[in-house]
C-alpha cells in the first residue's frame, strides 16, 4: 500500500472544488446531539445552498434563527483513497423570499420525491480543504 | 430528470453496506458546534472502529469520556444521484488497550501518512439507511 500525502487547498481551490459536485453533507446540531444528512448543493455568490425534505431535523435546528452548521464534499477514490475533501463552517438559515425560493428550486436537484422542502443557505465562515496526493505525484 | 425515490433500510442491511465500503465521515462537537471529518473504518462485532490523525478535534472530543457522535457512509453516484446512506449514531470512546490499538492499526488503512493517530470505538445505538433508488426499479 502507497502512503498519501495529505495537502492543504487554499479556499478558493476548495471552493472550486466544493462547487465541482452536486452531492455533500449537512451537518447540525439536533437536540444537541450532532447530525448530517446527505444533501445537493450549489454555490451561489460564495453561499452554499442545499435543498432539503429529509425530515423536519435539518429544518427545524434552522428555522427562526441563524445556526452554525458545517458543510463537507469530497471526492475520494474507494480504491486508491486519493482525492480531496473540503468542509465548510458557517451559518445557515431558511431562505424565506418566495423569489428566491423558486429560483434554487429550479437550479438545485431535488434529493428524492417528496414534495415538501427547504432551501438553507451557508454563510461560510471557514473554509478548509485538504487534498490526498501520492508521493509521486506530490514529487512531480 | 427522474424522480428518485427513498427508501429505508434495514438496520441489518444498513450495517452491512457500511461493511462494504472503507470510506465514511465521523460526525461530532467540538467547542459545541458540529463538526466533520473524514476516516476510514472498519465494522467489528457490530462495532464502527476509526482512525483518526486529522488533528485533535475529533480526539479530544472524544478522550476521556464517552461522547455521542454520528458516523456516515454513501455511495451515491454523481450523475444518476442513486445509491445509498447509512447514518449510524451512538456512542464513541477511544480504545486504549495496546494490543486492541495494534491488531485494529493493522487492519484499518490509515488516511494519510502522519504518524500520530487513535483508534476510536462507536457503540452504534440508532442505525438508520435509506438507498435512493429510481421509479422504475421500484416497481420491478
Amino acid at each position: 500500500m502507497r502512503e498519501r500525502l495529505i495537502r492543504p487547498l487554499s479556499q478558493a481551490a476548495a471552493l472550486e472544488r466544493l462547487g465541482s459536485v452536486s452531492l455533500g453533507r449537512l451537518v447540525f446540531s439536533y437536540q444537541a446531539l450532532p447530525d448530517i444528512r446527505p444533501v445537493n448543493h450549489l454555490l451561489d455568490n460564495g453561499q452554499v445552498i442545499v435543498r432539503s425534505h429529509i425530515g423536519a431535523a435539518v429544518v427545524s435546528a434552522v428555522d427562526g434563527l441563524v445556526t452554525v452548521v458545517a458543510y463537507e464534499a469530497d471526492d475520494i477514490d474507494p480504491v486508491t483513497h486519493l482525492g480531496w475533501s473540503v468542509i465548510v463552517r458557517g451559518s445557515a438559515e431558511l431562505v424565506k423570499e418566495p423569489g428566491e425560493i423558486a429560483r434554487y428550486q429550479r437550479l438545485l436537484r431535488p434529493w428524492g420525491s417528496r414534495q415538501l422542502d427547504y432551501v438553507i443557505r451557508i454563510k461560510p465562515a471557514i473554509i478548509t480543504g485538504i487534498e490526498l496526493v501520492s508521493h509521486e505525484a506530490a514529487a512531480s
